[in-house]
């Protein structure tokens, strides 16, 4: 497919370029703050840029009738607003994480949710690198609201962990773990892939990720 | 609740009695190979015995029209069908394996395999005590048989280990690990705790212990 | 060997009895709060008793002239100088924690602390089960008091666990983790047979059971 | 330091480029099969090339009187002889895996082996990304020839796992586990770069890797 990248510069928008042109996709239209080069119109786009971006983001999606994913963090009840005006004309794609783990971990989390009466213990533990700053990470404040509980949660910062969360439910008679690691950006760019090989044939609408992997 | 206990002798007899105690239920008719004794008739009726014993626990239970939860392990398909039979007359609940938490760990692992393409290895590791001779555990094996690939096993024996069993899935991007443990066997007395609770307001039926979770 | 137990009803002198006698030793002497029994005089004295009654414990070993084993918690700057007194005469070896893994991975925590420069993050974690109040463990503490830096600490507390720590050791290339676990208190007991068996040999003068084990 | 790399242009000399220019140092000789480029004379040489380049790679370090540190894999007896000869003339560190976290696991393990006697389980894990082949790994089997045991080995081959080492000892009342993980190439790269600011200020003689952290 012939695809194209608002934030191509940052380090998803390059993890994707690789992963893409792996599976033998053409980057035909790149976009970061500073430049715009257009080969070729393309088929869909792909933003992970900024908050301060998506108005334009929104322009020229709107101007070139593509399908659109985007993973830009930050985004709040205004920008859902407009995604959705945007979701009338074109397939939109939306989510914080395109983790296909992530995804499913979240999935597993609320079916023992279901399960669970208030007799079990719950903890979340993440450990991320040294230099991340936030504790707990938003993926771990994400899963804990899953919960029915309010569990209690730990955050390690250890050398190089590209990203690992835990949850543990504990009875007196026993312990089930759910844990997720990404290896690396890797994670997050196959879910974009996947998103691209379904958004072409899909419907105007509006999309979160983990619609997409049922 | 009053009720009784064929094989309450053995070790899952044993803690049965202990936990059911504690919730404040009352053994009033226990049996094993050597012994009856009767002291009321019980309103329901678990057995935890032998293979061998499994015609007279039949008989047993048809003669006092109560309902059976059945944890005896080695049943084949000629017992299925006599507790079928059986279940047209009283509530049965049978599992090979009380366990909540791998009850619950059975549903994840299927739902999980629901997601994945060929794409992600998946591997099922067990830990047990050293005097545990089979290798790989049921449990483990009966959780591979919930997956569609067939995975690679791996056996620790190790010390005083309860009883571990661990799954992974990985894909180049990303780890999704799925663990139990359980402490003790009240990771099993537990679930037919549950299921006492509920068999005595249940028509008859035969009913997997994993229904009655739900 | 014929041997004694101060504290003989409590939980620890429970599992030693137990462990002792499976190996083939003879109680012949026991003392708790209420009651002493005395079959024979024994050829040393286990202590596992309370902070209280230490007086009368080194009171009872100055008459009787045999070997002391005491894991008694709570001991303070004037009990150990008593012990140390009472070593004059007669072998005295004393330790909080009679685990053998717990005393190899104290050694091992050094040794790697040694090692390290600045460069590497450390952070201990300790899981127990939910009963357990305080937090950090005892254990967990001292092993921090093992090292230069000053780690983060984290507590899970959950379902059953009977004691689990973990120390985890990174730098920007590499995670070094080093993990106990005990699954009972015959974690301790066995640490208590050791000394026992070593203790009967043994000349006069006061020994951590650290060095009991090399 | 001005230094050279013989094996440059493989993902270890990558690695060691990438780490010594971060720290300031200064690559003045670089050698692969196909090319050489000399800037100026290098104060040391690392070689992590080929066992076919060996005879060259003395020669040149002869040649040019500089310390050598060498990770080539495959050395054989007579090769080790040809490096003892040279290290009468310049400092030579040699060792197979430069990553100072699986050195200090080799110490930990030596030494929990020497508190363990045969009633002690031991088993050893390792977990390598899908496309590893040999199983167990070269450093599994190394840290195996450690124990007098001869420990049961698992390999696990998942997704983009970079080297995880895990060894389990374990007796009827605790468990102690020693785990290694590898966050990247750059485990390797920092012993280089740790034996490069020793070995300038060394006298001729041959040294392990495991000397040079002490």
């Amino acid at each position: 497919m012939k695809y194209g990248i608002i934030g191509y510069s940052g380090r998803m928008g390059q993890a994707i370029e690789e992963l893409f042109a792996e599976a033998g996709h053409q980057l035909v239209y790149k976009k970061d703050e500073k430049t715009t080069k257009e080969i070729e119109k393309p088929e869909l786009i792909i933003d992970f840029s900024l908050k301060e971006a998506f108005a334009e983001t929104v322009a020229i999606v709107k101007a070139k009738e593509v399908p659109l994913i985007i993973g830009t963090t930050g985004l709040e009840a205004a920008d859902f607003a407009k995604l959705k005006e945007l979701a009338a004309e074109v397939a939109v794609i939306q989510s914080f994480n395109f983790s296909i783990g992530i995804n499913i971990l979240s999935e597993l989390i609320q079916k023992v949710n279901n399960y669970l009466d208030q007799d079990w213990d719950i903890e979340i533990s993440e450990t991320h690198h040294r230099f991340k700053k936030d504790k707990p990470s938003g993926t771990a404040i994400m899963l804990s609201e899953l919960l029915d509980q309010n569990p209690e949660m730990h955050s390690k910062r250890l050398g190089s962990e590209f990203g690992e969360h835990e949850i543990d439910f504990a009875s007196t008679g026993e312990l089930l773990t759910l844990k997720h690691r990404a290896y690396s950006r890797e994670a997050f760019s196959k879910g974009v892939l996947i998103s691209a090989q379904k958004i072409i044939n899909m419907e105007p609408g509006f999309y979160k990720f983990s619609q997409i992997l049922k």
